[in-house]
């Protein structure tokens, strides 16, 4: 999932340019680069599927050369994550009988890759055997911090015979909590954070959206015998602006019985600000994070964040962020990031 | 006089791009296009002429497209203001059996051009006297604070006969004093600021040259009748790096008797500092100084400067300086900007 956009990195993701395709880490990757990298040992090239917005298709497609232009299905507008889930799954079921699918978004870091796939890898297992066939499987992280930007996984404590013992039920999915709450969540142990990733069947995913969402199987129904001919897009087209404007989460999974999840511990964030960007890369003796070519001078516990090719001299900073990219600038404190947004809004509207 | 360098306007001012060149105002004006058009109603266009040093020749032309090439002097490489002075100097002299000179800086600042304009005049009405023909006149400037990053003149107060009373003897030459001798000078009343700008006949200040520089002299009639012709790039280029590094201050001024001063108040800066820029610049409520495309939030007593084309967002800085131009930016307190040069120069050698 890559359709994203988000303008709380600007000015580093832009609605031209959104998180997915930026190299936030300095790593040298993007995060769509990245996420691919991850699964590239595992899972044949031709296997992958990229759901995106239209706009993006050539950005995919040059983060992610090794990928066939029709891998990459384009929506012609933002519809959450239940009508994209819904089009994959089309896709796939039009060229094979069945198959284990992951679904994970694009713009997440994980620093444990092999942890990740053993992840996977037990996960798959599960959906192998006899109660995994049906089984809605997410990926909960063991939360390390009352964190209140994220949902939260409450799993059951019961074990549950014929399953592996890392797998657990699901009790029920918790919306973003406030700092008490988040608290108790943390000492109970059983919650755990919802990291977006979901294995399941063609099957088992098929059977969830005809009971829980019927209207969207409906839409997605009448066009059967389309997917992967070279109508699909005019069908999409067609149909993706009358879909139910509905998360996986609430369409699918909160209604769902057969859920489960991993409890898992693999570096996991969705980095979706800059606090945890710097909370994920390394820092100098003055506590920066700094990319590109940066002299700094009198400065500790920033961020500074510029392209290639421009130089940049910070002096007299503390516990800010500086960032230039695509002849853009912000220079603001750390603690006021989630204000950028407005920032960037209010700039539009000059 | 238009060959200065200096990078204490990085990254507004650059080797490739010095201080006359830009607009660090944003009155639409580079300050040589301003010192050119402070005279422009008085003087003949075809009666300027502009050294530099030869790198910046295409943009003085660029800057001031009313000029001819051959308006535009240039040194093969920096000798200070004796050298320059002398080639103009022998330029004019090689055109005019006589002229009236008035020679200034092409990077200062002057606010009240009218009442700057009306010194002008007094100052060649007084070289058109008897007592002035041979003169050497200075602008010396009111000084409204015991500046010390200026040299002072210390003027005479008796009155002469002959001369008009605006017109005083310059008693001394000061250099940048220290804050007491500095506001010992504002007390007193007789000291004025250098503003570096000169008056005189041809025939005096080439009386003043034979007098007290009489090498630089001799090095430059060498070329007396090539002045004007087609080989005069040659001779400069050949005699130029002989001549002596030395200011018309210390060469010519400090050493002459017929030394005189015009005490004028015309809102004279030479803008050498951002901190002298943020004096002279209009200020937001919260006493900013913005130019081009700037959304401030919660900033008050802070200089932000970005080039056309780039938008920058500011928050949280509070007497701070932000500057962007020519894929390089610069962030500091502007309590700290003498250190900008040591910064340059260390980023250089990283």
């Amino acid at each position: 999932m890559a359709g994203g956009i988000g303008s709380r990195f600007w000015p580093l993701s832009k609605d031209d340019h959104p998180k997915q395709f930026i190299d936030v880490l300095g790593t040298g990757k993007s995060f769509i680069r990245a996420t691919f990298e991850r699964f590239i040992h595992d899972v044949p090239v031709e296997n992958f599927l990229v759901v995106t917005n239209v706009k993006y298709k050539q950005l995919v497609l040059e983060h992610l050369p090794e990928l066939r232009e029709d891998q990459v299905l384009c929506e012609p507008m933002r519809r959450n994550t239940a009508p994209c889930i819904a089009y994959a799954n089309y896709r796939i079921r039009a060229r094979r009988g069945q198959a284990s699918i992951v679904v994970t978004p694009a713009d997440h870091l994980v620093t444990n890759e092999a942890e990740f796939m053993r992840v996977m890898r037990t996960g798959f297992d599960f959906l192998e055997t006899p109660q995994g066939e049906d089984a809605l499987l997410t990926i909960g992280i063991k939360p390390s911090r009352p964190e209140t930007g994220y949902g939260y996984i409450q799993t059951d404590s019961n074990e549950e015979v014929g399953i592996p013992t890392e797998v657990k039920r699901v009790a029920s999915f918790k919306e973003k909590p406030d700092l008490q709450t988040a608290k108790r969540y943390v000492e109970d142990g059983h919650y755990l954070w919802n990291s977006g990733i979901f294995l399941w069947t063609l099957q088992g995913i098929l059977k969830a959206y005809q009971s829980h969402l019927p209207e969207l199987t409906r839409l997605f129904d009448e066009g059967k015998e389309i997917f992967g001919t070279s109508q699909e897009w005019q069908f999409i087209h067609r149909q993706f602006p009358r879909c139910e404007n509905i998360s996986i989460d609430y369409g699918v999974m909160e209604r769902a019985k057969l859920r489960y999840c991993i409890p898992a511990d693999f570096g996991w964030s969705d980095i979706g600000t800059w606090g945890s960007l710097y909370e994920h890369v390394p820092h100098d003796a003055n506590g920066n994070a700094l990319r590109g070519n940066v002299t700094r001078v009198q400065t500790s516990r920033s961020i500074v964040n510029v392209e290639d090719g421009v130089q940049a001299i910070v002096q007299g900073l503390d516990g800010y962020l500086v960032a230039f990219r695509d002849k853009s600038l912000l220079v603001c404190r750390m603690e006021d990031e989630q204000r950028i947004k407005e920032w960037v809004d209010a700039q539009g509207k000059k």
